[in-house]
């Protein structure tokens, strides 16, 4: 357990935890990489996600966007749609921000993100989600 | 000029202007398909960035991060890198913003990515960004 | 309802109608994004197929060769094979549709597009296709 | 020289030759991969573009859509608007072409093949052009 | 069975067979464009894989590389972790070489290909993997 | 200067050097994001490159596959052609490499990609290639 590792644990309880989603994928690889999860937990949250000089709300909006653009990462996509919500953005601040991908990463990545940004409110009894006038 | 239009307009304006790289572009399609940039204001400012429920800070940081991931959009890039500035992002949150794509997008497009971003703050006489401890 | 969305849906109803998955797919999103669908209808039918100057055949090849290129879009690529069928494209000329991304997109992608194109044409009954000798 | 090599180039002879911007690429691999250029010529021409059952007008617009979903292939898709106008596209059908993009593959990607287009059109003295109304 | 064909199935067959995934594929296309197999075996075995000044398992190194930064292409990935271990990589080695992709093609597609991975050793009694020290 | 920089940048080194396209590279950032440089050494060399299991020049094919399927990354592409080189490939064997993922990533990907071979190669007076019979 080094520096960074505690580091990127830190940031991911400050956020709610990793969550089942994320908890689940790293179990899953216990048998044939586990340091995989410990890199993901090192690099992206020890030495990236709690870097300070940008919240950790407006961290996810950028990775949202990544995410919808890349296409095919429902696990993360998941995942990070929780992490949006545990950092403080509202359902309806995450719908706009799915629907801010349209115009560059087009209909298909943004319907696919969609239904996953609906299952994960769903689970947390967050629909239906109050439309902006 | 209809309602979409000029709404796509006003946001536009709002947001520093198209900015000289997005005009350049839009002008340069004027003997093929002026109708292209007449689309991207309408839908792209006008239906999308113009809806209420998410700032104009923030949609930026989504689509920096799609931007980033998809690749090999430097037209688009800069000049949302100059919208994201005028947006009141500070030089050091972009910074952030565009490292806090590496985890997802990998290197090889967020170094690209942070050429584009020296350029665009270089141009504004922005640089050196003081770094976060 | 406004104009565009009249004529994307117009536009819909000349190809076939919606059909099954893109009504599933618009339905879906009621109680989070109601208006994901209809940007949809307004954009891509109302102020893009509907325009003039190409035929729906001819729109619906572009369409396929972007989104077998894109790959992991599947629920699209199921509705427009379907349309590119209602537009007039014979099962054989879909079949060579598609294998003709194969020097441009590459084996994995043209495989995955062709098991959805022989679940569209079983699905209506046009296996097997008949092949060009 | 093999039935598929001839089948190709008489293939890429029928679409006006292979062109100056494809000749230029293929003679450029001269001196490192010239199996390249013939495996481009006997795959992509002889054993695919020159398969029946879809004419080849047709068969450029699914390169087109496939191509400006990639992204950052500008050679090709310099080469292929090329061929789109000898198999018979005239500028205004390439034009809304390049448009049907937009939906699934987004502004940047559609931007920058418009571009190149522009190029394409522009080298013939196409341009203007004409809009449809 | 033309001389290609039977270069691409003998090349297939030193590294173990098509494999049952790559069968299934295949014979799932008969009954619509039994070609796409055909020019599988010829393109990618006969005229590619075959030929002579990189051996097997390196090739399939290049391809694992590839079929990870694509994304959405589990297929092919099974079949061509199958083939690399019968190309002679240990598990350990494969386990590597995902590994070695993550700054290049990011966290979700190289966690997303390890379980991949993972479905493949362990249909081959080949888990746990033994971690490097 | 911490372990895993020390560690990566001493991997850098066995290979050749950073070499003058990742120096040119790094230095560019100083004013903008130097912390970006020092990552990729410790997470890309430190923490990835530089494990056991994997040879360098092994690992340098994945690295090859992956930017070829990403495409637009010729600057990392430069840069890992000479890596793999100075791990020992030689020339005939890098052209293969790359030719290798014509069935995966399609012509125009390689095509790019090669292109960039020849630049690095010619660099360093290793053209013309001799061809394998």
């Amino acid at each position: 357990m080094n520096e960074r590792y505690e580091r990127g644990l830190a940031r991911q309880r400050e956020l709610g935890g990793p969550g089942p989603v994320r908890a689940r994928a790293y179990d899953s690889l216990d048998d044939i990489a586990p340091d995989l999860p410990r890199l993901a937990v090192e690099f992206a949250y020890g030495d990236i996600h709690a870097r300070p000089g940008l919240d950790a709300a407006r961290r996810e909006l950028v990775v949202l966007g990544a995410l919808i653009a890349l296409g095919g990462v429902e696990p993360q996509l998941e995942a990070h749609l929780g992490t949006a919500l545990d950092a403080g953005l509202e359902p309806g601040e995450i719908v706009e921000a799915v629907l801010q991908a349209l115009p560059y990463a087009g209909f298909p990545r943004v319907m696919a993100a969609m239904g996953v940004a609906r299952k994960v409110l769903g689970a947390r009894g967050l629909l239906p989600v109050r439309q902006v006038p």
